[in-house]
This record gives structure tokens, sequence and C-alpha cells, in this order.
């Protein structure tokens, strides 16, 4: 129906039951919208600002949760990696595999991701030009995968600011493959003192307004039943309960914006 | 009808009869499709990067062709004043008297201009965040002047490039005021080795659309019958061919936008 | 004796004796280090970012009080104008006509500083790439007046923050005037919530060693008996009493530099 | 002597004698100097742009390389891991671990390179704040291994520049560990057009002799008999016919920089 897809889920798995438990809730919402939804959950984090910050269940445990999403509910799945090792453990469990916005740059992460047969999903990252992600892509599609995605989260403003650059997104657009705009990180507000990104949660529908309205192919946000007790990036995500909403108002701008094109 | 309004002309004034001429293609377009239409002309450019570059025709004669418009179209004008002394003289020919971006923290700029009694546009400096724009605003309605409007046209984003961030039009909205989105000149790429401001053109309806979507109540662009002839900022002007397809989709995003609200 | 200069003062003239007073301490410093001194004081300040910010004593008063460090002194004096009509008033009465950072661009302005006959000091606009600042410094050696200096006073980097890029000095000193680093203002941070900037003054020291051994040709500081009741830019000023032995660090580096040409 | 130390060599291992004749010539410079030397070569680079570009002689052979070095020349010398498991490897080879900029958040990573009880220098993300820096020190520190060293190579300054924060040298040293400016890279102009990151050369003495001026505890830089022909990093490297003059340029601001403390 031309509608755009959905990343979601999140951020990091916190207990063996979540991501089923939030699945099912945004499925719900998003089969009534015609949304596809690909749900997306970490099973580690690897680079917080802090050593004492939350990093997961055990990487196993954490994949199985995830793995069980695709299998009870018919859902593609999304995860993160680290390392080249990481790819082929995690290809056994997800349909796309992400490559974070820190490591696009990393060569053998990328050839690992690609040699899966998997999709790829990179992160710009915060300190590269919308254009360079063309050599990103390459890396992918080098190996003959061609299933690649990218992702804006943003790029750095300063040192405690990002900014989201919608130009960026017909200029990734050109290199043939779906763009996403990543809600939730790109609304952080990084290298505060504390060690926490901040952010403007605020801005959420602002933002995913005007991206749907440039023209990106996905969404990707984080959101929980309960934001400020989440544990990874909770200043940022959204509650819920307002995805529903969020979601009807961007189908809503989505079809004004196909009969643009 | 809810629709945007559109602040749309020439740049400057290059000749007697060019911005009624201008005027009246637009006033076509905008009545067809009813959105509200103020005229805009430089009547003199006061901070062209390069001594050599064109800077105008008279002020005098400049501000007369724009009057022109105003009593032949019966249009709101608009046109941009660079000191105390031009806001009285400018005042008896306009409609808006407009403060260019650079000159936003000029308070006496700022308090002659409002003393008109005219409405004044401040365009947000490119230095400036979109929560300082707060004090500017202040600088006007202090004499009681309470008809302000403010225009976004980018930020520094290192030294050869401008960014706009959608986060600035809320933020911006918070103070009462409208707030336009100026397309033209945030996409200029300032700071270029010949001293001509260069830029993205083809980024235009990418941002517009983007812009409509966050929400803005005003657009405005440049637009020229022969861009590459305009004898200013050419390289970001939009082809008056090309400006009644660019504003049927952005008023198909705005219809979207209200029914979000 | 190959030494830097400095231009030094209180930022605004907030009585009629302070600049004798400030002057003379200054002066007793600067003759001991054998450094030439240019003292610097504001008439007016035009551009607060908010309203109600003290802005002067009256021009003609403060114009005075500054005369008289010139003559009771025999000091060169720089003070800085904000339009074309204050260009030839302040002429008569200062050495050095200063052009505000936010208006190196005003074409009117650089032209009546320029045709008065006296020095003119650019400032680097916060927004304008050193090499950029080859077009203003044309719009004064146009007229014939090829007596021109440029001051950096640091470059946006994100909405809050300026960020002194070592670079511009060479790239400025190609074009064949003395180039300066203003330390106090390159050290503020702009657009703070309250309209007031903020700035870190314990950089003071660093930034300004680095600027000396990048081989400016002047430092610009501003100094005060009581920064935190200082009227203006108290947050960034240097204490008086810190004064000799700052100077006295540049003077060794600046001699290290010379060896090194 | 209070002298800086450098951290210098020709980039990637090329050849197998490449790394012992570079080594010597820097030896000689900085044995005449009194400056402590830290060879440095990367044995792989793992982050290239593109795909095609070189990338190594492979790791052992590289490794082997550079340890030859350290037995034949009496030197210490770092090298860069891109992985946890490298670290194990390369630790037997060198003694100082690097974590590349982009990597400096990956906490398996750092772990990985202090559990092996060597010294650690984390370069400073060109997205990150200097104050950010403190938790990448700590995810070292708190394995009980007190030998990090802290690197600046320059921070995000729009997408295809990258500036210098003189602020960020002491604002790291308050850490408690020695801070070095690695001049080389500090100078690249990222992302542009091709894929090979350009910089400014002329520029490697300005910012040198600032950084020794505000303080640095050790310089870093790439250097190359023939730089136009080096495979990697090119266009920023010095020509090592011009190493001498300035590292003996250096050590004359230095010595002024200790006088002033």
């Amino acid at each position: 129906n031309g509608n755009f897809f959905l990343i979601a889920g999140p951020c990091v798995v916190e207990n063996h039951d979540m991501p089923l438990e939030i699945a099912l809730v945004i499925k719900e919402i998003t089969d009534r919208l015609e949304i596809p939804f690909i749900f997306k959950a970490s099973y580690r984090k690897a680079n917080r600002s802090r050593q004492d910050s939350f990093s997961g269940i055990g990487d196993i445990a954490a994949l199985e949760s995830i793995a069980r999403v695709k299998s009870q509910l018919d859902l593609p799945v999304i995860t993160d990696i680290h390392s080249a090792q990481e790819a082929e453990v995690a290809s056994r469990y997800v349909d796309i595999l992400q490559i974070p916005a820190f490591l696009c740059r990393q060569t053998d992460l990328l050839e690992a991701a690609a040699k899966t047969g998997k999709w790829v999903n990179i992160k710009k990252g915060q300190f590269l030009a919308p254009e360079s992600m063309k050599f990103a892509v390459e890396k992918v599609t080098g190996t003959g995968n061609n299933n690649v995605m990218i992702t804006d989260r943003g790029s750095m403003f300063g040192y405690q600011d990002l900014v989201i650059d919608m130009r960026g997104i017909p200029a990734m657009q050109e290199f043939g493959h779906p763009v996403i705009l990543d809600i939730t990180h790109s609304l952080q507000q990084p290298n505060q003192p504390g060690g926490i990104s901040g952010g403007k949660p605020a801005m959420i529908s602002t933002i995913a307004r005007a991206g749907i309205a440039a023209g990106v192919d996905g969404i990707f946000l984080e959101t929980h039943p309960d934001p400020s007790n989440a544990k990874s990036d909770g200043a940022n995500m959204l509650n819920i309960n307002l995805l529903e909403k969020l979601l009807s108002d961007l189908v809503m701008i989505r079809q004004a914006y196909l009969r643009t094109q």
C-alpha cells in the first residue's frame, strides 16, 4: 500500500518476556494501520558511556527472547552486532543485522554481516556525511549481498547536540537502498556531564512527521511501557501509550507524500 | 482554510517592472491554491560577500517598484532593512519590515522597526539558537508592537554549510508568533572560495515538505523566471515554472498536517 | 622588539573615570613588559541579547572618556561602531574603529569606517570562515584605506559553544594585515537559556598561549578590577590582578615563537 | 628534562623494512633533541572509507616488523587494535595498545586492552566532548590498569572538517593522565567526495606549536619519506625531511611553556 515501515522495540532486552509483550502491543497497532513492522531489540549494549550502565541479560538468552518474537508473532526481527564474531551467531536468530553508528566504518564487521546473507541495516555514523555512506554500503554489496538499508540517527552539532539533516534522506536514497530515520537516537543530546544521554522526547512527533514528508522509507523508534524506568535510553523513548496516535498521524502524512510523487 | 502562507519574490529588485511581473505569476498560482501570499523583494543588498556584487537600482526607485505590487495587485509586501534610519522610510512603502539574520541582535534596528507599527519579520541569525530568538522578539514586543513573525534560514554547520533544524520550529512557535521556514537561504552553502554562496536547489521540495509537516506557519522562498541569470542568490532560487507543482504538493502535506493536530 | 601588541580594556565605559583608571593599570604592566598597548572600550553596547542589559552612559560622554585615555596617557584607543553614521562621530575620538563580528558583512558600515582614514579592526563573524574575511578586508581596502586589522573571536560550534580554530590565524595573515585573537569573546558560550553569555575564564591562559605560539600579531582581552560586578561580559573577563602574570607568560611564548621563524 | 614526548611513524606498515628505516631516522633526531620517542605504526587499517584502500601486509608480519623496531633500536612501540581478540595478540609485540577514535566507546575493546597490563592510548572520538573521555578512561582504570594516555585527533565541525579545540587539552589533563595532540589526523578533512580524507599539511607546524603552548604532554604525528606515495593518509603526513626543524621549534616553545608553569 506504499506505507512506510516501522522498526521498533524496547532498546535492550531487559528480561525474557518483555520483547514478546512489547512486540504484541506494537503488532496490534501496526496491523490496524497496515504498517509493515520489524521488531528491534539489542541483546547487549556494547558502547555505553559508563562502565556501570546496564548491558544485558546474557547474549544467548536475549537472542532467544528476540527469536521468540519472530516465531510466535511471525514478525521479522533485527538486532545490532558489535564484532565480526557476533555476526554469525546473531544471524541464526534474526532477519536483519544492524551495524551501530560508531562502527559503520569497520570493514571487518560490515563484511562479516554481509556474508551471513541476512539484510544489513547500517546506521550512519554521527561523524559521517550522508554522501559518505556510499562507501559503507559498498562494503556490504561488494560481497554480493545487496540487502542493505541505511538508518540516519543524526549528525554531531557541537559537542552536546545532534542535528537531523533532512537533506541526507534523498542523498542516501540515491544509493538505491531503503533509508530509515531513527527518531529516538537522533533526538539524543550526547556528552552530558553525568554520562547519560539526554534528549527531547516532546520533539518525537515533529521530527517523525518531517521525516515522512521528506520521503523516508522507514521509521525507527524505541518504545517502552515505562520509559522513565527503561534500562537504556529512557530519556528519548516514546511511551507505548502514545504510539498509535503518532503512527496514525504519520500514515496521514505518508499518504499526502505519496500523492506528491 | 488553515493553509500556510507564502512569502515569495525575486530576492532583489533588478528593474522597475520585474516585481510586478513576478508577483503576477505567483498571485495567479496562490489564488488557485488558496495560499495567502506576501510579495517580497529587497530594495538593496547591504551585506553581499563581495563589494562588486550587484546591490540595487536605487533605494526609492526600488521601494516604489515594490509598492506598485501592493497597490496594483492588492498584495501585502515585505522588504528588508539594514539600519534604524531605513525603518521609517521603508515603512511608507511596505506592510512588513524584515530584519536580516546577521542583524537580528541589533537592538536599535529592531526597536526602530517596531516603532513604525508595521509587522516585523525577524530572521533567526545563523549563529542563534531557536530559543534565543525569544530575546529578539521581546525587543519588538517591548515597544508595544506585538506584530512579529520569525523566519528560520538555517544554522551554521561548520564553515561551509547550513543545517535546518526542524526542532526549532515548535521551539520558536512557543513564543506565540508565526514561524516561517526560508527554504531558499537555509539551503545556501556559505563561505565558498569565490565569495558567492552555493546551494542545492534540488533539495527545495524535500525541505519545504518537511517544514510543512513539522508545522511551520509560512514558507519563504525566492523565485525567478531565470535563476541562472538572477543578480543575487541565483544558485538556490526556484525556477518560477516549478512553483505551482511545489506549492500544490505543500498544500497536500499541509492538509494532512492539519488532520494530525 | 617583535613583541605582540595588546588591545585591552573594560568592555564598556561604565562611568567617566573608569577608562582612565583601568588604562593606567594596564599601561604600567605593558610598559614594563614592552608590549605595545591599545586601549579599548565600547561607548555603547548595541547588540546585547536582552533589551534590559546595560548599554552605556551616553555616547558622547563615553567617547570623551575614552579620548581622555588617549590624551592623558598618550595611548592609541579603539572603540566599536554599529552604523555608518557612527563612523564619522567616533573617528573624532579614537585611532581605530572596530567593526563588530555580527556586522562584518555590512558593506555600508565597512566603507564608512574606511573612509574616515582611521585604522579599521574587523572582527570575524562567528558565522564566517577565515578565508571569507578576505572580502570584508577588500571592502575597506577598496576605498584606498589599507590600515586594516582582523580579529578572530571564535566560530559557532553547535548552538551553545564557540570554538577557536587556530588554522584561521595563518589563513587570515595571508591577506597581509595583522591578525588578533580575542581571548575574551572566543571563550563565550552563547545562546544560554538566561540570555547572558557564559564562558570559561579558566581557559584564558591556555588559549592565549596557544594563539601566541600559532603566531598571532596581537591579543585582545577584556579586563576589569571586579569581573563579577562588570556590567557586560563579566563571565569571561580577566581579573586585572591576573593580567601581569598572563602577559609575562605570553611574552616568553612569543620570544620562543620568534626564534622559530 | 620536562620535554614533551613524540609518538611518530609511518601510519601503516607498508613492507617489512620500512618501520626500521623510518624509526632510525626519527630516533637520530629525537636523540639529538632529547625528546622521548615512541614508534607508531598500524599493522592493519580496519576502518578505511573505501573497501579498495590498502589495508596491510598481514597482521603477524606487520607486528613482527614493529617489534623489530623495539628490539633493534630499544624504543617503546605502539600500535592500534580493533577488536577484543586483537588485544592479546598485539600485546605480545608492543608496549602500548591504541584504541582508534571511532572505537573509544566500545567497552569490550577497552577492557580487553586494559587487561593485557600494557599502556592504553585512547583516541578521543571525533564525536566526543573532551569531558566525556572520563568515562572511556574509567573503563580502563576500572580493571586496575592505570596506565592510560589520551590522544585528541579533532572534533567534527560540519560534515567535512575537523576542528582542534585547545580547551580540550587542560580539560582532559584533569583526569590525571598524559594528553597527546595528534597533529596528523586532526588536520584531516573527512567525508570528501572521493572517499579519501584530504587535509592541510601546511598547518602542521601552526597546530603543533599551539598544542605545545597549550600544554600537551605529547605530540603524535605521522611522517613518511615520500608522503605523496604513502599508502594511507598521505595527504596530511609530514615529509620526514621537515621533521627536525618542526621538532626543534617545538622544543623551544616547550621550554618557554615550562617557564610559565
